[in-house]
């Protein structure tokens, strides 16, 4: 039976082997969202960048340049970190490079996976039909905020644990503490996430918009992959 | 208000600032379990080591060697970590060198706290007390299993939540997370447990007793603290 493990922090993934697995990354709020929306919009690629300048300076080769740090789009970017932002004609056809506190720091810890894949609750079951009829056993990397665990994040792996359960094996605890949290907050992910930390740093910006459109199950039905360090749909 | 975090793995720790904090470290199977029963049985003192040779030494100066690696007594030492070993007139008194896999290096990686206390569901109500009547926010390090998180010394971080709910603050989401956990397995921890990858490991060496001994609540009323590099109740 193929396994499933859950990394709830990018600063754990040294202790988890990637090379045979497919590795979903996330970040709910709000670079993974973002970028299954910019692909359910058209955009023909997103290149993920850890690096505030070295996304910046692809402004020149023609790129759309996005970013966040802290939650703020950065000065100088043509776009933010809603996913808003990524539903228009503008991004049709266009090619996107992406930086963010910790969803692309993320995408870069899964180097030397067999897959990398991008999950976010508006690709949820298309997600875990990818990874139900693929081969290979199963790393998510929750991107957290700065390192440390978040819910939202961890609520992801929780539903796609939930959406495999008797399809994978839970490797270690993780996937099994995540499974229970969605469980109990599957009825409503946005109240139960109300107290939550990246929430409530998200309410200062008033964005509660942006959060209920990322908790919204199964919107698109697209799994962005990285190949050869690009995001195609 | 004061606050308290969670750190769900040791190799989190370098997220954490702690030398305005009193750190709590978990292990609960078995470690911290065992060295709460060693002060409730008479002990003077315990030593803990991370590194194996450095506490076997410790028998020359007249310490009792205590010490577990992947769940396992170690040769030549003198006593394993089962809590039951840890109960009897033999230990009266006396000093003990104590090393295992994850518990004593998560009281390591707690250096430069404003205090370090030892917390298990044995002494849970104490501990509690403890931090509600101190001046200092909390951290929980939660010991895990080689770096992974784990359910059972995350469901004793939500359990310290729950009593002190009213009286902290919570700095991130890993303590809500652990609070949820908690509320759903107390009625039933064992059975909520398990699942958990550590009790399956723990049950191939056949120490049920073991893990429904380590999960009761409350069945003493200290509080071992690092003095020096040495634990006293």
């Amino acid at each position: 039976m193929k396994t499933i493990d859950v990394c709830l922090s990018p600063d754990l993934m040294h202790l988890y082997d990637v090379q045979d697995r497919t590795v979903v990354v996330v970040d709910i709020l709000r670079a993974t969202s973002c970028m299954v929306t910019a692909f359910a919009n058209g955009v023909d690629s997103i290149t993920p960048f850890s690096n505030l300048e070295a996304c910046k300076s692809m402004k020149t080769k023609g790129y759309i340049t996005s970013g966040e740090r802290d939650g703020k789009k950065v000065v100088g970017f043509d776009k933010g970190n809603s996913p808003f932002e990524y539903t228009g004609e503008d991004i049709r056809g266009k090619k996107i490079a992406f930086t963010t506190t910790n969803g692309t720091q993320a995408i870069e810890k899964a180097t030397g996976a067999r897959k990398i894949i991008i999950g976010s609750f508006l690709n949820l079951s298309s997600v875990a039909k990818y990874l139900l009829f693929g081969q290979n056993s199963v790393l998510i990397i929750c991107a957290g905020w700065k390192g440390k665990v978040n819910l939202e994040d961890t609520l992801f792996a929780g539903a796609i644990m939930e959406k495999l359960k008797n399809h994978v094996e839970a490797d270690c605890d993780a996937p099994l503490a995540a499974q229970h949290l969605y469980n109990l907050a599957k009825n409503d992910m946005v109240k139960f996430l109300s107290n939550s930390s990246h929430v409530k740093r998200l309410n200062r910006l008033n964005i509660e918009k942006d959060i209920a459109y990322c908790l919204t199950p199964d919107k698109y039905q697209i799994v962005p992959t990285l190949v050869q360090g690009v995001l195609v749909a």
